[in-house]
């Protein structure tokens, strides 16, 4: 691969994606180029906009080029119409950039469907895999979860399952930094008697699996607890699981906070309390591993939350740069041959054939 | 029906069920009677460890029957075990009376697996009644969200959701007293165009529903905040959902506490706070409204969670006492009749035949 920038990790930045574009990317950006020293960007947005903050920030300016562009995917945009209308959009050509290898990988905080459609078309599948996913790490008081899919796909084979759990242990190996990441398949009960036929299936074929650390069945208090390092299930599962998760975080957070309001003494105690409780509650905090990525496309996209500020968006970044430094895409490739060589799960009618003696 | 206790309401109780039986099960049982002047209790367990808690509570003596079991399901069983070798158990004999028109409802916190097929097996399905499901309350900082299913069917089509819907807006009427409770679908989006079939084929289906009160999709956090009155589900997503949700709020809680123990002053600001901490997120205390039901099968049978103590099985006996009271199972029969009538979701067969005109 020929790459712009000899020995430097190349990020593609969509400037104008999410609640706080441009300003939060921008800052977030200059923010990486003090702890990375081998980080360089691909700035995408409006000049009107993002110009003026670029001037003001003469690091980034060292580490980065600006490539104006003259439009912007909407948040509400639908995912075909952005695809169809949005080929100058600063999203579009921030991905382009990896397509075409100016960039390792790209990082937006704008609309998910518009991004997973635009990366799916620009970049396409790696090869062997079947369906691209939505990956990302669930916080917990351990080193957080590896889950997918959380979106991209309402019903999967035992198959697809599959090469979630091996995208999964590379992406975790990676963003986790554990070299032998365990794997569980999400379900209502740990017993191999329960959940549906797909869980089933899925558990008879993992365990022919000697390349994963597959540990069985995990419930939802597992990946809350940290009890596990990655769980795959289908995108909609996950994503339902994700959702109620936060949901019911802000619930706490917003009965926590009505109680600090009550009166002057609650307020005290409250800033008493609050350094502890940041600290504390930092070790949940999204912000630490923010980025979802949408892996097994043929390039490294990272989504950042559409809500994030400089923080979180500066964690997008990292996970982008560590996921590009590790060369996240190869080893997925790595991963899936070996398991071709073991003839595990991926090409049923060889199998068949191959059990019933039946092979040319 | 013939009651053995004209004007009563007849709960019979399993005492040996959940962490803390016989105790937190017959301390409940006495604090209900000082409630609700119109209850009488069978209650079933071992003589040797019941019969001393019930010679302290002489207020209780008035309002029960104790009638002593030889045997009890303990909650490492497999359910076809307990449905096997329980015969003699206090859990099936409170099921069992029932059945047999001696009590209006039964109240259990024992092996949840046990009591669903024992409830099957002794009172069958209601007339109509594809799947019986697990339904309960899920709660947030309005009334409460009625969920179902909770884990009864892993495997669903769009014909047993409606009848969800309907179970659960009678369920709804009678524990969370709405006249008109609002449903929606669990989904991953709120566009009609998102979802696996199972939801775009119910959505279509619960339009044609002048019965219901649907509102279309809904998602996690709907749930969270109170905004949908009863949402159905699949037995695999809800459970997952629910499952999530308890984690998450047990991980902030514990965040909490350790935040608390920090040291002398955080300790100092947690005594200030823990009253008002403890009124506020009283509202979304299980215990409000504890007791999950199986709702389907001909007759009340209630679970309270296994880790209940005395305020939480109180709570499953009043929610057994205003399901038995409201008549609960004959609203189903009358609501499922009225969509008989309008020929919607149950008959494919016969609908199909009107549809073309096939009708002999």
């Amino acid at each position: 691969m020929v790459f712009c920038m000899q020995g430097k990790i190349v990020i593609s930045l969509d400037a104008m994606g999410g609640d706080n574009a441009p300003d939060a990317i921008v800052y977030a950006a200059d923010r990486a180029c003090q702890e990375l020293s081998d980080i360089h960007f691909i700035i995408y947005g409006k000049e009107a906009e993002v110009a003026p903050i670029l001037k003001g920030l003469p690091r980034l300016s060292q580490y980065a080029q600006f490539i104006p562009t003259i439009s912007a995917v909407n948040d509400d945009d639908k995912p075909v119409q952005a695809l169809r209308n949005g080929i100058e959009s600063s999203m579009r050509k921030a991905i382009d950039a990896v397509a075409n290898k100016s960039a390792h990988a790209c990082v937006s905080a704008g609309n998910t469907g518009a991004l997973m459609v635009m990366a799916k078309k620009a970049l396409g599948e790696l090869p062997g895999i079947k369906r691209p996913a939505i990956i990302g790490v669930f916080p917990n008081r351990q080193n957080g979860t590896v889950i997918l899919d959380m979106g991209a796909n309402s019903e999967c084979d035992e198959n697809i399952l599959l090469q979630f759990a091996h995208m999964g242990t590379c992406f975790a190996r990676a963003v986790l930094e554990k070299e032998k990441p365990s794997v569980g398949i999400l379900n209502i009960g740990t017993e191999e008697v329960k959940g549906r036929v797909l869980e089933k299936n899925a558990n008879s074929l993992f365990k022919q699996c000697p390349h994963l650390n597959y540990i069985g069945f995990v419930e939802g208090h597992h990946v809350t607890n940290g009890e596990v390092d990655v769980v795959v299930t289908d995108g909609f599962t996950g994503n339902i699981a994700v959702k109620f998760s936060e949901g019911t975080a802000k619930l706490c957070m917003d009965i926590l906070k009505d109680t600090f309001n009550t009166n002057w003494y609650t307020k005290l105690g409250g800033v008493v309390l609050k350094p502890f409780l940041q600290k504390n509650f930092s070790e949940i905090d999204p912000s630490h591993k923010n980025g979802a990525m949408f892996i097994g496309v043929n390039g490294i996209v990272v989504k950042s939350h559409g809500s994030s500020g400089i923080k979180r968006n500066l964690s997008a970044i990292k996970v982008a740069y560590a996921l590009a430094k590790q060369e996240i895409n190869e080893k997925i490739i790595t991963e899936l041959g070996s398991l071709k060589k073991d003839n595990i799960g991926y090409d049923i009618v060889s199998k068949i054939k191959k059990t019933f003696g039946m092979e040319s």
